[in-house]
């Protein structure tokens, strides 16, 4: 039995931007041949998904949420903490912080058109910590 | 220590089709005593869910998320790839392909009107592929 | 390898509180120095969040799942059964029951305002069954 863990940061720009990572659980994934790896982001602004990870939809996922969570409506939390970013943290609660994908065979099994994305959804630059964790029997090398 | 995988294919016919597997993920834990089961859907168009798998649900369901993503709105996916399926991935995306339950003392720890449903999302008929991964303390027999 | 399950009951009272039980996923980490742990609940009208778990989002995020399944709408679950709580379902099949958060030196990977969070969604009071199931290592004392 074999526990990994894979943590490293990624520097985001803006609200909205995604940052395709499916590489880097690859990578996290290849010391297992049958197990589990677990993709978790800590914070409370940002979400993991899976997407087709294309220009259209890198626009519409974004567009869909500004219909659950716009921007023009008044938040709570910005009254009492004004930090203009209650949309953010109202959408990364309902998306989640955590995915987890069997690896069968000593690969991921995603669909051909399924990446591993990381949503930044909070207002400003942020400094984001990934952990990616992978558990099961270990690969003979 | 024990890990098993099942992989399965269904056949779906239409867009919110929703297709319950609650006894072949039963199946699929029933090798295990104490641990974990994973259900994951491969494909960016399609859901794993947990639902009260009844007639009305079945229609409530896809009734909020064409709210949340309607079928009217333009999407620059479709305006790029012309496949008209743009609200079938952001819908996707928001619910998620994984699932985890726990296993104790041989079963699944699901409610009494909480079944494992595939969503078909997409506008079209799908070969889908469905990954159960139990791991855990294997069970005497 | 170690797998440890931690259950306990939970008494609501209202729909859309929030019932916050970090410190007691924690305990259930604590025997486990590297792994992962599952936290899930049983039932189909409640879910699991993580949250920055202050009184502006306690509020603004029930009034986010307000807007994409409203109290007015119909709902055929509720033509079917007259339990008046269709909209609960549906939000909770959209947020999902299960969380995974890795364990990492003996600690979750939980930011500093990244709440667990146990959110009500059913219209009357509910005794809940939560899961926290923790895998991996343990823990030498």
């Amino acid at each position: 039995m074999k526990i990994a863990t894979l943590s490293f940061e990624v520097e985001t720009e803006r609200e909205n931007q995604m940052v395709e990572m499916t590489g880097r659980v690859r990578e996290a994934a290849a010391g297992v041949s049958q197990g589990l790896a677990t993709v978790f982001i800590t914070g409370s602004t940002a979400a993991i998904i899976t997407i087709e990870y294309e220009p259209g939809l890198v626009k519409d996922f974004p567009a869909m949420l500004e219909r659950v969570a716009p921007k023009a409506v008044g938040y709570e939390h910005e009254r009492k903490w004004h930090d203009g970013n209650g949309r953010s943290h109202v959408k990364a609660s309902l998306i989640g912080p955590s995915l987890s994908i069997p690896i069968v065979d000593g690969s991921l099994v995603l669909g051909e058109w399924q990446q591993v994305v990381l949503l930044e959804l909070d207002t400003r630059p942020r400094t984001r910590k990934v952990v990616v964790q992978v558990m099961g029997e270990a690969r003979r090398t």
